[in-house]
């Protein structure tokens, strides 16, 4: 049914299908020192349905704030993202900043503040330079078309430290016409569970209600962005919005149309989300950590994210040092009950530890495989229930403390 | 009232206060591949009170099962303990172990086998080779002696990656008479809340019940050894014990005694678990912090422990980098519900945010004096009420990574 998954680094030749209803633009507005681009707009033709899910950090950036305020919405237009300054820790000057960015881009478009969302990234705690960004903002707008160009000037404006823009593009057939969707993200530090410094953008031309679209989206993130960890640091700035246009001549989808539509966003999402830790400052293996047989998900979830966490964990992966007792020893700080005489251990598929009891295994042929391979595969498994959940994370290196231990400076 | 107080590196020519009653030895059994000492006994003369707190994870190593089964106690007579091997993740070999190691201790002093506490520290999931537990042990228990040179040997016995040995002795006058405790400790990483990779070893001539004996050592624990990380990662193996032999010709002690015996616990804990991420692996900072203003103690502990554990913050520290924002934003997903308009913070005694508003600092003064100190001070309020907490932690360093990418294998 779904026509075309084309992820990470969309091949130049291939079209991607754009949602209709949508333009996009990515400036330089020079936010940040290094020159590279930094501002995006994606601004609809019409009114959108639209729907958001953000960090819970207590110290939520200005951006996010006002977003929440407007989400679930029937009438946004646009949204407005700066890199190389996340307008966190910025008090009320850095609230009338982000209002003042929307007001002047629906002074541009014709609607009303209200209908422009906005989100940065970057460091944290220093005031936005306003100039700079509403002269960008102005150019951007100005530039803004529906070409696929646009769209993946977009996803480069919107990255920090990531190395290239995650993008992914589908479309599906939905009661005789195509539903496209696109999205993009960034992220590759501050990436905690519960989301990260990561911006996400969803963009489909579907006719979907504000009430579904949430719905769908907190669905769709709790099992992708909520699922992946660069360090566990959970940022002030983490945003997945979800814009549809309903396009023209579009149905409202509901049944098993809305259910289609509904496993689109989470496969988006869900390569989106995998795309973050792939990208990990510094990382060298993306690992995939599963769990199962647990009472419930949030049982599932907490001990994938405890393994995900562990710096012993992370670094004997860079290792290529099948130390496995690192990872039971996270799973068994997770919180959950469990006796260890339930616990089994799978590390690329072979089995180290079953039922509590630790089993001989070819250290040297495990450890040549996770040096060769970039891919690692964690496997645990309870006797508690039917309950499953998936996490990724990348390895910890030496390359992500350089990187991090000379950020702002 | 304190006589005595001497740390960390104890000077070779100053005499310590060794408290009576007690023997100890440290010897090389072979369970490391370095050859280095790896096998070290306390033994009391006669029948002791003793307390212990454990990890909580739910892999706890057979030691920790042993000795948990047998506090708090009145006739507790000997700890064996080594290092190079965890038994932990051993199954039922590994209790076995455990219970043939203090059957075996048991048999040369003299007592039964469940008055000798065990306690490993090393690699999770190998088996504890027996042959040379049990002939190493022999000879501990051999060498075993009241002097100095004794005791510091037992303290070297019991390190893995530490530079070196954790040792504390402190001696204050209650009721007319002199008591005496001495305490050791190990541990490098694996250093998570609740305890970590870490033993810690405290001997005393003073006559206290198990009772009072295992609430002050709880309520020390909880204020030392409890709020300390290195990397957040919680071991298996995690042990403080607390022997008293109550010496002789000594008082029980109760009432005004035992506050100043109480405080001379917190004490002894709190310095040798400052040592713990002082000598973090690959460390150049000790990081201390404190959290004020909180509603109560498990408030000002979880923003404490969120910030310790946080690597973006260590890395900022490492990088002598007041990047601020990483902080607060650890602070905010602490779990604790404060508004980001009551919260204030100063790195080293410089205000950089008040009441949720950025100050003006002098960027390249705060980074010099990082860049040039060892110690570093991150101070947090809040309004919510008068309870508060310190936390320890360290920086994280490439060295690090280096170290724990290549640990096993």
């Amino acid at each position: 049914m779904i026509s075309q998954s084309i992820t990470d680094h969309l091949p130049a030749g291939e079209p991607l299908p754009i949602p209709a209803g949508f333009r996009a633009a990515g400036v330089r507005a020079g936010i940040k020192e290094s020159g590279a681009p930094d501002l995006a707009v994606l601004v609809a033709d019409g009114d959108c349905a639209a729907a958001g899910v953000f960090t819970t950090n207590r110290i939520a950036a200005a951006p996010v704030q006002w977003d929440r305020a407007l989400l679930p919405s029937t009438k946004a237009r646009a949204v407005v993202v700066n890199s190389g300054n996340a307008n966190a820790a910025t008090g009320a000057q850095g609230l009338a900043d982000a209002r003042r960015t929307a007001t002047r881009a629906a002074e541009v478009i014709g609607c009303e503040p209200g209908q422009v969302l906005v989100a940065s990234t970057g460091v944290i705690g220093h005031q936005l330079p306003m100039e700079k960004v509403e002269a960008g903002l102005a150019r951007a707008l100005d530039a803004a078309a529906a070409g696929e160009g646009a769209f993946r000037a977009a996803a480069g404006a919107i990255l920090t430290t990531d190395t290239h823009p995650k993008l992914v593009a589908r479309s599906v057939e939905v009661a005789g016409a195509a539903v496209n969707l696109l999205g993009m993200a960034k992220g590759a530090a501050m990436i905690g569970p519960n989301m990260a410094t990561m911006l996400g953008f969803l963009l489909t031309d579907a006719r979907v209600g504000p009430a579904d679209l949430q719905a769908i989206l907190r669905d769709a993130v709790d099992d992708s962005f909520n699922c992946i960890s660069v360090e566990g640091h959970m940022s002030t700035n983490d945003t997945v919005l979800l814009l549809a246009s309903g396009g023209v001549d579009r149905p409202a989808l509901n049944g098993k149309d809305l259910d289609v539509f509904k496993h689109l966003v989470r496969d988006c999402c869900a390569d989106l989300a995998r795309m973050i830790p792939e990208d990990g400052e510094g990382a060298t293996h993306l690992i995939t950590i599963e769990v199962e047989g647990c009472a419930d998900v949030a049982e599932a979830r907490a001990i994938a994210r405890a393994v995900a966490d562990s710096p012993l964990v992370k670094t004997a992966i860079h290792g290529a040092d099948p130390n496995w007792g690192r990872i039971v020893s996270a799973a068994g700080y997770a919180g959950v009950p469990f006796e260890e005489s339930e616990l089994s251990l799978w590390l690329d598929g072979v089995p180290l530890y079953r039922g509590g009891v630790p089993l001989p295994f070819d250290d040297a042929a495990v450890s040549g495989r996770l040096r060769s391979e970039r891919d690692v595969q964690i496997r645990l498994a309870l006797g508690r229930g039917p309950a499953k959940a998936r996490f990724w994370t990348c390895d910890l290196t030496a390359e992500y403390v350089r990187l991090n231990a000379d950020y702002t400076t």
